[in-house]
């Protein structure tokens, strides 16, 4: 009771990097159960799906009651290169051409871009938290994406921003596989069928990439259909 | 002899953030010194300044030798707000008139933003260090250039990067005042007469703005002449 007084006096407000895809989206909704208010965060990075996953990020942004939707371009990480996910030239392969090596999908540290972001923002806003979606233990292998870095990267923003500062970085999903995830946002009602996940730019999801993989495997394993049409269907 | 030969073989490369101001010019003339290939990394974000920056940096890099220019924007920072560098509403205080604040041109968390960048482009490029020219000691008092967050910093680096890459964070100047970097640049010849610090948009450097203090102050104190124009002489 004297919480629910707290609350409704200030609710605190969390940065939430939204790309669009369903790890983000059921973030965005684990935040809005936490209580917080939600500024979304959408960054552009050149990757090829660009407009599909802003069109996702702005409705899920829209149907979550965010107070602010924020959206960056750091087209910069294209220029940079070295990765399939924004240089054209380096085709995306199929889930089942790849080895273990680290996915050509790897944008160097480019958590560390959007984390930067969002620190900024929150100081800015006086929000008190940072959601990110990164996960450590699936398929990834992105170094960017493992607890440790998320446990470094709270030291730099505890650091780096004025005293009177206070932001927790948040990454709920980081021990998590999609499958938990999935099922974390299943039990939350998150609206799946308005998510982009596919890493190849068509109509449809392609269903064969590294993301749609792990996307239908999910929802096979959690046991419920898959709400987005593939084009391999 | 040896060291000599083993440069030849493989220099090592720099990315090095360099406004075009005379701290980062200095540290480019630093970073060369030590034996390093430079990649100029130069951030526009929406500062009132930016065209004379970006011309003096360019002029600058070229003078160095560096093997490239690499130019980002990064707009949303003066999106973001809050700030007298970026947010033309607030006005740029004059030197005199500021208080024991942190100063106006406090942009949030601002060289996180910039080392994430240049971590980008130096993982991608294969570059050994960075080389930011951030100052803890003197006028600025702004959070992320102390030398903690530089030390949390390499964390996040070391963290969030490949397994091989090995990227060193250098801040040569977290320690020195600007009278020193001052001599440290005379001693290699660092051309001043190329760099713009004013924070105030005018065709000559205002002279009251707390950077041109600064750089006057270090200027008399070394006994040199600046060889830029003031508008206020």
């Amino acid at each position: 009771m004297k919480a629910a007084l707290v609350q409704a006096a200030r609710a605190q407000t969390a940065v939430v990097l939204l790309s669009g895809g369903m790890d983000s989206t059921t973030l965005a909704y684990v935040a809005r159960d936490r209580g917080y208010r939600i500024i979304a965060l959408h960054v552009n990075y050149g990757q090829r799906t660009e407009g599909k996953e802003r069109q996702c990020a702005q409705r899920i942004a829209s149907l979550l009651g965010a107070v602010e939707f924020f959206e960056v371009d750091i087209g910069y990480l294209a220029r940079i290169g070295a990765s399939a996910l924004t240089d054209r030239a380096i085709p995306v392969k199929d889930h089942a051409d790849t080895g273990g090596d680290l996915p050509a999908t790897y944008v160097p540290f480019r958590n560390a871009n959007l984390l930067a972001i969002a620190t900024s923002l929150a100081e800015a806003r006086g929000a008190e938290a940072i959601f990110i979606g990164a996960q450590a233990s699936d398929y990834s292998g992105y170094p960017d994406c493992r607890e440790e870095f998320m446990e470094a990267f709270q030291q730099v923003i505890d650091r780096g921003t004025r005293e009177t500062t206070r932001i927790r970085l948040m990454a709920p999903f980081v021990h998590m596989n999609k499958t938990e995830i999935l099922r974390t946002g299943l039990a939350l009602g998150v609206p799946y069928r308005e998510t982009w996940s596919c890493y190849r730019n068509s109509d449809r999801a392609c269903g064969r990439c590294g993301a749609c993989h792990f996307r239908r495997e999910a929802f096979r394993e959690a046991g419920v259909p898959d709400p987005i049409p593939y084009g391999d269907e």
